[in-house]
């Protein structure tokens, strides 16, 4: 059916392509008959951007296009399928996301280059089992790469690259919030969830990830990391077993530790996330309290549970009334609401905890996170208050200004483009220097890649010697309390991206040759 | 001795005072040979303010001078004992504190209003015995007073009263650094200790509590709560059993709840604090693990612990190799460095984690703590990251500049005078209207006194009818793991102090006749 509409709506294009075909407009007029049926009928309901832009990527891999070619221009696809320029526009990023193209300033879309093939990491297969984590020492990898500025680190997530972000609006802002008289810089903040704007705001942008907070369920943190010290200490006790992805971000670890807990992981598949199957064996076998996960671009798989999946995840918890502690901290990181959307969204009596901060997104110059703490939330304003008491006013203003500007949205799709453009980037990297076998992560957007090396690889080792030529990462065993991930390694891009940078990428792969 | 020195000071003085002496100090001149030798001779080594202070303690106490007469000025004063004028005042000063005398500005200094004599608690005599605690909801009376801007509230120690504090100080520095080049506001703060001024601040002002920090040693937290929160987790675990004094901050309270802590409290004096035979006798009997006390204007009774006393504390607790959580919130609010001289400052081996921050002394508006955790410094690093990562940078610049402005001192000893004189006035208020047999604390200064009602009178009956009257306060209960305070009351002088202020602690007197 969809070959019979684009046969039509080439023929329908023709008379206006006199005298402008390129070769790749010839060639996509050439193939478009043979499209095959099975792809076009299964994308039917798609919208018309990933048609134009399913259609494109059959091209590619069926080698109509050659490696390195250049694509239509915008204008042409839009002429070739009667479609807005947006939508070409689009149907090119769409596939620029399966890295299928690449853009370059000024010049257009290209074909990417034909690497040889590069696997995801399996599904993680942790033991069935809780663990008292045990954490390396603070000397760890993590920390050591804070000490010197002039290593090359891809060891956090903070990101450091200034260019992300706007500096003189985030001054700007904060000049704003001290001189307003509305409140007192010599008054504790009176009110104990934080100030009102800044929970209006985040109840604002809570529709974008397909949730109705209102300002009075929220509570201001510190960070996200206190939302999340919050939440735990408010739903389990010492000893208490927390469900995790496998691999977990490694905070969520220290966490546990410092709280006593137990981690039990859940097998995660590097795209989709949380293996619910695997999840419900684990609620049915052990004494689960709780669940502490990243539905949208974990960290560090990147990975984005699929709208269903939330629903039941939600569901599955709700039924047997665990709470799921969820960190939204990366949502805004993907261009659309439609796939930001919260597990929280689908929660209908209060078993989610929603944790975020703009840290990552705004400035993480600011410093403060939010909770929704649901039927926790009595406890959590509690808990904030024996803690520390109170959050300070006039962050809380500036960020709320920040946050209710014009223009934001829009700023975040830019965010959003730079990063995913620069982990494809850093992926075929990867792909191209580190050792045969290795496995990468694949995520739509974020700060991190996750690489499997070759089993038999140490990754501390690695990191060993990489450190001695001022290059840091994250050893994979830093996101597990067992030592599944000992060949396996985080890749955080959050510094400028530099030529030193990219040879330091480089570096790494060709010392992992070595090992 | 001193008397014959009297006798020549004012035989030498006489030549000055022609014609210039007022009733005042003839009656001075009358009575200085009548000096009773006892108080002299104990007196020999005071500073001379003291000598001075304490003679006129003596002729007022002898009711040389009677009530309400108008004392000599601080220049005959001064001529009449031959010292400065500076020494006068602090003479003056020094019968003030004991409330012997009253400033009426402009007018000068009045022997103070007979009242019947208002005696001090008595040591308290909480059971040897650790309690597990169980706090009240957070709709607990404190928690309820936040809610409420109009009524008049005797409940929490948070400044509200902005004249206390120099707004538009506080609003430059802040300006400033948000406009300061040497950071990036859009980084994170990298110094996971916190930003260097702000520790070289810190370190510098150490020296008025008797110590030498280094800037390496101290942490930046969120807020002293955040401190000791941050602390009690470095060197307790769940079950532990941590000594206080008694009554104590229910924030500490709250802490040692949440945490899965025990309470053991001990025997406080009024004016000394933590009795120590009592702590000996406990850390004899009891698995002590650690002491979170206030030995410097302790909340709620404002004890002040002897040099010797605060000695002896950290011998003690060393040799049993136990640490000492110290709060150092208040100190500052003692004029003299002498008299604000920290546990810490005799601690040689790094048993005591000293904690502080300035929301009660720079202004509540900023939300900021620090530790200096002894021998747990790596520890509670590691914590402050788990637990929240960092704190905000600009917040941190603008109190470095706070702390270091000229003035800041005299600043310091205007904002003591003031408390000091606003809780002499409250005591009297109290001793005038409270029911016959009531008790109250005589802190030097500070936010507040603590109030024994004759037994029988129930506090939380009390507070219940004065909420009714849109008047809250401290209800004792929340200062115990136990009732035993159920007679006993804290007030909070942190707001504006006005007609209706006045009027409506007359009015919880009034209310707990009736009882």
């Amino acid at each position: 059916m969809q070959t019979a509409e684009h046969v039509d709506m080439y023929a329908r294009n023709d008379r206006y392509l006199y005298g402008c075909t390129s070769p790749a407009v010839l060639i996509l007029r050439h193939n478009s008959k043979d499209m095959p049926q099975e792809s076009a009928s299964a994308s039917t309901s798609s919208p018309r951007y990933v048609q134009i832009g399913q259609g494109l990527a059959q091209l590619i891999e069926g080698k109509a296009f050659r490696s390195g070619q250049r694509l239509p221009s915008v204008r042409e696809l839009a002429q070739l399928h009667g479609v807005s320029l947006s939508t070409a526009v689009q149907a090119l990023r769409w596939l620029e996301e399966r890295h299928l193209v690449t853009a370059k300033p000024k010049s257009g879309y290209f074909v990417a280059p034909r690497l040889r093939p590069l696997a995801l990491p399996e599904t993680s297969q942790p033991p069935l089992q809780s663990f008292k984590v045990r954490r390396p020492s603070r000397n760890d990898a993590l920390a050591l790469s804070a000490d010197n500025p002039h290593q090359i680190s891809f060891g956090g997530t903070c990101p450091k690259d200034a260019k992300l972000f706007d500096e003189s609006r985030v001054r700007t802002a904060l000049s704003r919030a001290t001189r307003q008289n509305r409140f007192s810089l010599v008054e504790y903040n009176t009110d104990e969830l934080g100030v009102l704007a800044l929970r209006q705001a985040i109840a604002q942008r809570s529709l974008h990830l397909g949730c109705h907070f209102i300002a009075n369920q929220l509570v201001i943190t510190n960070s996200c990391s206190q939302s999340f010290s919050l939440c735990l200490q408010a739903v389990t006790q010492p000893g208490d077993v927390v469900a995790l992805e496998s691999p977990t971000y490694f905070g969520f670890l220290d966490l546990i530790e410092t709280l006593g807990l137990r981690a039990l992981e859940i097998p995660t598949h590097p795209r989709h996330g949380l293996s619910l199957p695997a999840l419900q064996l684990a609620l049915d076998t052990q004494p689960v309290k709780a669940v502490l996960a990243v539905p949208t671009l974990s960290n560090p798989l990147g990975a984005v549970m699929p709208h269903a999946a939330k629903q039941q995840l939600v569901r599955m918890l709700a039924q047997r009334r665990i709470p799921l502690i969820e960190d939204l901290v990366f949502n805004d990181l993907l261009a659309s609401d439609e796939r930001r959307k919260a597990a929280k969204s689908f929660d209908q009596e209060g078993w989610v905890l929603a944790c975020g901060s703009y840290s990552k997104t705004v400035t993480p110059g600011i410093r403060l996170g939010w909770v929704q703490g649901g039927r926790w939330h009595d406890r959590i304003v509690h808990l904030k208050h024996v803690h520390g008491i109170t959050t300070p006013q006039v962050v809380e203003l500036a960020l709320a200004d920040l946050l209710t500007q014009v223009g934001y949205e829009s700023r975040l799709r830019r965010l959003s483009e730079t990063l995913r453009l620069l982990l494809a980037h850093a992926r075929r990297l990867v792909g191209q220097h580190f050792p045969k076998g290795t496995r990468v992560s694949a995520p739509p957007t974020g700060y991190t890649l996750w690489v499997e090396l070759p089993e038999g690889i140490n990754s501390q080792d690695l990191f060993e010697r990489c450190r001695t030529e001022g290059i840091v990462f994250g050893p994979g065993q830093l996101f597990s309390a067992t030592d599944r991930f000992r060949h396996c390694l985080r890749l955080s891009f959050s510094q400028a991206w530099t030529h030193e940078v990219r040879e330091a990428l480089v570096r790494v792969g060709e010392l992992a040759h070595t090992d």
